[in-house]
């Protein structure tokens, strides 16, 4: 079935909304935050640990796969889903925010982007419809239109003509795609912090009626003020009936201003990436798991979670996991920050519902130490 | 309770038996393989898993977890099980081999060997005393006395003193050990390869009456071959109603070699390490999963298997998880090895149920590839 959003709720307070995401792999509950398994495997975990934290949807990377093993090599394993184990929906990005990541391998034209593998040094060439025929053969539900996400600061000359092409190949993306049961696009926003060059984007993007929308250009860096600004003013032109995915958002703040100015879905690796570096997200704050002082706290990760990490283990021992370079470290760290974030997601969709979502933060941030 | 073997049934074939080995944390079916816990983790997973493999026991080892995090924290987190979450029972060595095995950082004396730390060169002392006192402190269900394992080869003169000494350096681990409900110490029987010793060895080491006897210094580089005489001259002199342990063994090979010869405890670290290698065990032999031919092989890495991995994951998948360095493969291989050497005790167990080990030896080898 083609992807359908169902709005169930907008927030009186603010411009919070409640919402189910229909996919061909089932039903995401929104908002949502989606874990990332950049190579197909979210990492340290299996897909039932993933499942069981709770996650409705997880992210994977299009450039990425494209290098290994290789899209037609999933394709020939039966697609993404049957490859990695994981039957839950999947959404793939275009891969345009790796390419455009790889400097001066890379040269921009209207057809696509050359760029040279960061493996091997080998020649590529990712234009719109090569995107799509990648995320064709991996079989994800939601498919990313590819995109330029332009640097942060960028010049209006620069994102204007970016933002144009942006627009372009999305229209490119959405005639090289064919079957929309089996697969949606998202198309991309662009136009970095200028508000007459989003309102553009959003008009050139919404004008092709893709199932969903991202915002793009966002979270590159500026500060959470000047995100939340842009947020404020171009989530309210996109159409109500479309799901608005944030990309790269996934740590608490952001999540919860994100969601409040209209959000629906975002993703990012930070979790994961920092519980294998043993920094771990707890109600009252981060919390460095190779402090000296966690040597003999017999206590769980965070006493208000009830993890499987936090249920079984204690600090003291997941510490010694890290001190002694232990895989086991990283897999319970991660665990815990994953379901931290889903978690935390659950309670603000409760929130939402009860119209309580401000007053939620309120308590988050004074608990997590944003605000005194 | 105190640990306690019961026979249960002697090949008609040969030297094999049946058992078990009643612990304070429950009871073992033996001929058992027990996968090692290294530093309080079987590497890569968590204990959960490792009990729905199958495992019934683990091992720990002293030198490591004395080092780090230190025997008096894992006392005051509750002992091991504790700390890491393992309500089975464990065994722990004496951490007489690590120390052997530094050195020009050891010294030996009658007292016992001084030694410096592999981690930072910090000097420490290990007496048998010392040892059974750090493994008190680790709450393991069966202690191992502290003894040298020679090197092979080692001359007769040399083996003989060390394993006097041995003998010696046992009685005291017995007089210094206080709680026999609580925890058991296995006696370690030496000799190196020569059958006087050996006799001596089992004369001195069963005079002082342990729950449990283990065969040292076997498996040390020596060919099979010659351990499988030691063996043959070794067992039958151990009392019947104690369980024999053989430590370092863990392919398939030589533990059905030692399981005939009357063994009924083996551990090994191999299987998980060459795991973490990508090189699995299967029917049909070794199997190393980052070869080419395996890329677009989408079948399970033993299609007889029918562990966790087997059932859910293709060759292909495996591999690219390797390719990419993904730590969710080293997991899956893990799974894989372990489950297939506690499933072949299982079936080496049935089969000496039904007095057809050395049948079931025969096809096995034939199958894995030992003989044409
Ligand atoms: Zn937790
Ligand atoms: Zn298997």
């Amino acid at each position: 079935m083609a992807i359908k959003f169902e709005l169930i709720k907008e927030s009186s307070e603010c411009n919070a909304r409640l919402g189910k995401l229909y996919t061909p792999h089932g039903v995401i509950e929104t908002p949502i935050f989606m874990p990332v398994g950049t190579k197909a495997t979210v990492k340290t975990m299996t897909p039932e640990e993933v499942e069981k934290l709770g996650a409705q949807i997880i992210l994977a990377n299009t450039y990425h796969l494209y290098l290994k093993p290789g899209h037609k090599l999933v394709e020939e394993a039966g697609g993404l889903h049957k490859f990695m184990n994981w039957n839950k929906p999947i959404l793939t990005d275009s891969g345009g925010f790796q390419v455009f990541s790889l400097g001066k391998l890379r040269k921009i034209t209207e057809e696509g982007v050359e760029f040279r593998s960061h493996i091997d040094g080998s020649k590529h060439m990712l234009t719109p419809e090569k995107s799509i025929e990648i995320q064709n053969s991996l079989g994800s539900d939601i498919m990313m239109a590819f995109d330029e996400c332009a640097p942060y600061p960028s010049t209006w000359e620069y994102i204007k003509q970016s933002m144009e092409r942006t627009s372009r190949w999305a229209k490119r993306c959405k005639e090289y795609h064919q079957d929309w049961d089996r697969q949606g696009i998202f198309g991309i926003v662009q136009g970095g912090m200028y508000k007459d060059l989003r309102e553009e984007s959003v008009k050139a993007i919404t004008d092709l009626d893709f199932p969903g929308y991202a915002i793009g250009g966002l979270s590159v860096g500026e500060p959470l003020d000047l995100m939340c600004e842009i947020l404020d003013f171009t989530t309210p032109m996109l159409p109500k009936d479309k799901p608005r995915y944030l990309m790269g958002v996934g740590t608490p703040d952001y999540l919860f201003e994100s969601v409040i100015r209209g959000v629906d879905m975002a993703d990012c690796v930070l979790p994961t990436r920092i519980a294998r570096n043993g920094t771990t997200l707890t109600s009252h704050g981060k919390l460095v798991i190779r402090n000296a002082k966690y040597a003999k706290d017999f206590g769980p990760l965070d006493p208000e979670c009830d993890c499987y990490t936090c249920r079984n283990y204690s600090r003291a021992y997941i510490r010694h996991l890290f001190n002694v370079n232990e895989i086991l470290g990283s897999r319970l760290a991660t665990i815990h920050n994953l379901y931290f974030l889903i978690k935390l997601m659950e309670n603000i969709r409760e929130a939402i519902k009860e119209d309580r979502l401000l007053e939620y933060r309120e308590e988050f941030y004074k608990k997590f130490g944003y605000i005194n």
